[in-house]
């Protein structure tokens, strides 16, 4: 397919790298900073803009990976001259119907990017969503050379999946970063040391359910060990404030089984 | 090394059975419970008892891997019989001095065990404390023999690296747990679909730092999305605080950059 990529940003790199290398043919990247859309264009071979005006109307789809919050400006400016075009949005949290086209739709790869670290795009859920069945065909046609799972979801349920990556993603993360900071402070111990946990806590969950691979305190709920963490956490009342909220839903989320 | 296993719950299978594949010569195993004494003695092929009067007195080094709440009571018991022995517990949170033993120590393998899912033993970090020098020296000997990272720790610093793994691990987990619970109840996915991002948000840490890794809605602090997101919660009012203290916390944490 003949593809525009508005935006160059972790997502749009990762998946404008994945689509060209499935052999789609990547005609222009557009950014707000040339630089960055000269960077883009360079790794996929194909034209680039700083200017909305100048975007090319030849693409059989305009995928737009930009920041939510001027998702909605840029595409009115584009729908200007290019309403009748199929565009998609990469947003998880946004509902389809933010982009004014026509024939629009959502493209969401679910995953974490990072500009300098290349993700495979093979195992990455993709889920789409469009307002005719023929777009949302399109969609998954494409999603399934770049990805080897894919579903169709509605904005609705794509709310709560988004929500649910939120904690699965960017919570647990910041629960690493928690621990990072106690291990800076005590000890002075690598944060290296916490990889193997981690990733055991990660890989558990291809065997079990996350409920059915709890452990810890709260889990066992004992109070004494409980009590005294909740002390050594003393001087960040935020983080005793967190410590007795995740134990109180760890201790209820036992008690449903 | 003759060791003596007190306790035969999940830590202690996964310890024994890496300690007998090393080549040490486990005597006996220790249960409450008879049944649970014989499952594991006959993994080590050793003896097993299920009262304490009856734990032998010739190994070089007993392990007690027992419940916190319990381990206490039974170490006073044993101590009767077996004062001049040398006893390390394995528990992450509680220091040495539980222990009444003149030679008494710590030897904690920080990992997440689970009984049917065993582990690879060489990658988990063990941490050791002991009285004397000596037997610091052979509980990092005998740590050294499964496991390819072995630190010495005071119990001091032990109670934050254990309160770190909590959030590293437990409510790490947790967060999986919220999340797949808001997948069964809208949409119907499989949590498998969270799994690619879980593994990259692990993945992540072995090139950059927790904090240069976080993403998401709060750490751009996208109130919009933020905000919609606290009212997808609103039949779970905890759910909401824990939203909010953490986006609070990511926020903080971005900041110190």
């Amino acid at each position: 397919m003949k593809i525009v990529l508005i935006g160059a940003g972790n997502l749009a790199t990762n998946l404008g790298k994945a689509l060209f290398r499935a052999g789609h043919e990547i005609l222009q990247v557009y950014s707000r900073t040339e630089v960055s859309a000269k960077t883009l264009a360079t790794v996929l071979k194909c034209s680039y803009t700083d200017t909305l005006y100048k975007v090319v109307d030849g693409a059989d789809i305009y995928i737009v990976a930009l920041k939510d919050s001027v998702l909605s400006s840029v595409a009115d400016l584009l729908h200007e001259r290019l309403s009748g075009k199929l565009f998609v949005h990469t947003a998880g949290s946004l509902p389809m119907d933010v982009l004014p086209f026509i024939r629009r739709g959502v493209f969401y790869p679910m995953q974490t990017f990072s500009k300098n670290k290349e993700v495979d795009f093979s195992v990455i859920p993709c889920f789409v969503e469009a307002v005719t069945e023929a777009d949302s065909q399109v969609l998954k046609k494409l999603a399934l050379t770049i990805s080897d799972t894919v579903y169709e979801l509605d904005s609705e349920n794509r709310k709560y999946l988004h929500l649910s990556a939120v904690f699965c993603c960017n919570f647990a993360n910041h629960c690493f970063s928690l621990g990072a900071n106690l291990l800076k402070q005590h000890g002075n111990l690598p944060f290296s040391v916490m990889l193997p946990l981690i990733d055991e806590t990660a890989a558990k969950l291809y065997s079990m359910s996350p409920q059915e691979a709890q452990t810890g305190p709260a889990m066992r709920w004992d109070e004494n060990v409980m009590n005294k963490q909740i002390q050594l956490l003393a001087g960040a009342p935020d983080l005793q404030r967190l410590y007795e909220l995740f134990s109180k839903s760890i201790h209820e989320e036992a008690l449903k089984d």
